[in-house]
């Protein structure tokens, strides 16, 4: 009864190629997977549990048959064709921008606020990668000791602006290496932005366009989204996203203040220790923190450097590390449709 | 009667290296230089105004007839001779750690604090790199508008671990571009430390040792000389040290909470735009943001991305880069030497 036909849509980027490889090992029951792309892809083959599929084109009439659509081809497309994909009676695991703030919309992390899921009218969103491990290494903590304030400036890989600008960054790296006086840049920091610079051995303060008061998209979706996720208006929320010649791994340095005091370092490890999807990192005498490169292909966030502020009791920073393609994309979006399973609110048709 | 003899200590470091090329366009009137190094250097040339000098052994007698001695060789180096320079009537500039903290040693950035070198008593200390361009970039604002608290995160190139680190970082890069198995690392993320850890393409939450309350030392440097050269213990500063895969240039994201209410960032902006050393890059619809790629062979600092914080009034946000071979050291040596003979404060022998 309730083996399902998933499709994937944007199936041969960055997050597409990893959402085929959650639900690869996935403890979903599947009976049908489908590969949907732009029209370029069509007739590429991909391999899923060791059986051959051809990518097919994106059409309204693909999700007829289908039960659940992992999207992740860009808010343009999850514009068009998430209510198509509705419609005709599929749950939508959205991993754009295009709906995350819609009321009515779940924006979930499942480890955070599963129970929103109940909520939903077809559509639920991924949030983004930069929020989602934040908000898994800052939930326990505010369930615990209650969550004033957070500051974060971020450390972001480039695997978030997709498969062009992995290799763009390649490219100029070879190049800077080999000392050419012309470096090439055509997609970052954002390929809808006027302007290009180069990534490799540089850091960019701009992740998305800009926006109100001087901050970025990103980081107004990481403002918006912790507090739709932590259904708390009143937490005070800011950031400043910046990309760093880092292939897949997003870094976080977060400062919070809780609302409790006499909360200690070692109160919080243990905390952390025992909450789900975290894998604590945080041993100085041994040089033990979170790395981005040792994030990559691993589902947790990884959490390290915890330490108080030295001016503010209640205050605490923390290092937080995570693969951006797979908790901060295609893990989740797996990962909610796992957890929708589990909680009985899907169907096949 | 005033042209000086200048001694470089580490003539042939990372830091050594741009000391020369700073005194070569100094305004200083000089009369003679002198490059010392480790034995191992010993009869290299080095090209100075057109002259070659050949690199000399350092030891106590290399001092007898400088005027001036700029140290970057290394804290355990300047423990050793800095006194001995002293002894012999120079005036030390040293650009290690070693005495930055004492009692009696200025710890000068010259645009903030150069009234401290009149208590100088032959050493004057040039602070962290990290530091130096945080100073140069919130005494303008402190001035005006108090300034009550600072936390920081930093992106800092590799250069600052001098030249074995950019080589390490360059070869990591090579290699993981042709997607070798084994990476080594021998040199980050701090030389004297146990383990050894890829910088290229990664990011590391750790520069120098680790210290009290798990924070690094480079983190303590950043907090205590921070107080020392703004006068101020009580002022509220917190650090996160990162290395990231830059070679030169250090980033900055820097939160900052004034004493003075209704601030604008417009009025953050016009201070800054006239404030010495500073080019202020701020205009988010231009794209126009400081990068640690532009900084590079640049003596000022670069400041941008400045905005209100989204919950506390008093709350700013910058973005903070500048060279960090230059402004972070070479450069802010020779404006000490600079600044200390428009103040009268050197003589010669």
């Amino acid at each position: 009864m309730s083996d399902y036909r998933i499709a994937i849509v944007g199936a041969t980027g960055a997050v597409g190629t990893k959402m085929k490889e959650m639900l690869e090992t996935s403890s979903l029951p599947i009976k049908e997977v489908k590969f949907l792309a732009s029209i370029r892809s069509v007739g590429k083959k991909i391999s899923f549990r060791d059986k051959l599929y051809e990518i097919e084109e994106l059409k309204a009439s693909s999700f007829e048959e289908m039960d659940i659509a992992l999207f992740s081809a860009g808010g343009s497309i999850s514009e068009v064709y998430a209510k198509e994909a509705v419609k005709r009676g599929c749950v939508v695991i959205d991993n754009t921008s295009a709906f995350r703030m819609s009321e009515g919309v779940p924006l979930v992390v499942p480890e955070v606020n599963k129970e929103a899921l109940r909520q939903h009218q077809g559509i639920i969103a991924n949030p983004n990668c930069s929020t989602i491990q934040m908000m898994v290494a800052l939930e326990p903590i505010r369930k615990k000791y209650g969550l004033e304030r957070v500051i974060v400036s971020t450390y972001q890989a480039v695997s978030g602006a997709g498969i062009s600008a992995i290799n763009e960054l390649k490219q100029q790296a070879q190049d800077m290496l080999d000392e050419k006086t012309t470096i090439e840049a055509n997609v970052l920091p954002c390929s809808g932005d006027k302007k290009h610079f180069p990534l490799a051995f540089n850091a960019l303060a701009q992740i998305d366009v800009f926006s109100d008061e001087g901050y970025t998209n990103e980081e107004w979706k990481m403002i918006n989204e912790t507090k739709k996720i932590m259904s708390d208006d009143e937490l005070k929320v800011t950031a400043t996203c910046v990309r760093v010649p880092v292939m897949s791994g997003h870094s976080e340095s977060v400062y919070i203040e809780l609302k409790e005091s006499d909360v200690t370092v070692a109160d919080i490890q243990a905390v952390l220790s025992e909450a789900p999807g975290i894998i604590l990192e945080d041993n100085p005498d041994e040089q033990l923190y979170p790395q981005p490169l040792n994030s990559v292909g691993k589902k947790e966030v990884f959490v390290g450097r915890i330490r108080q502020d030295l001016d503010v009791k209640k205050g605490f920073h923390l290092w937080v590390v995570s693969d951006n393609l797979l908790k901060g994309a295609a893990w989740n979006s797996v990962q909610i449709a796992e957890t929708m399973h589990e909680m009985n609110l899907l169907k096949n048709k």
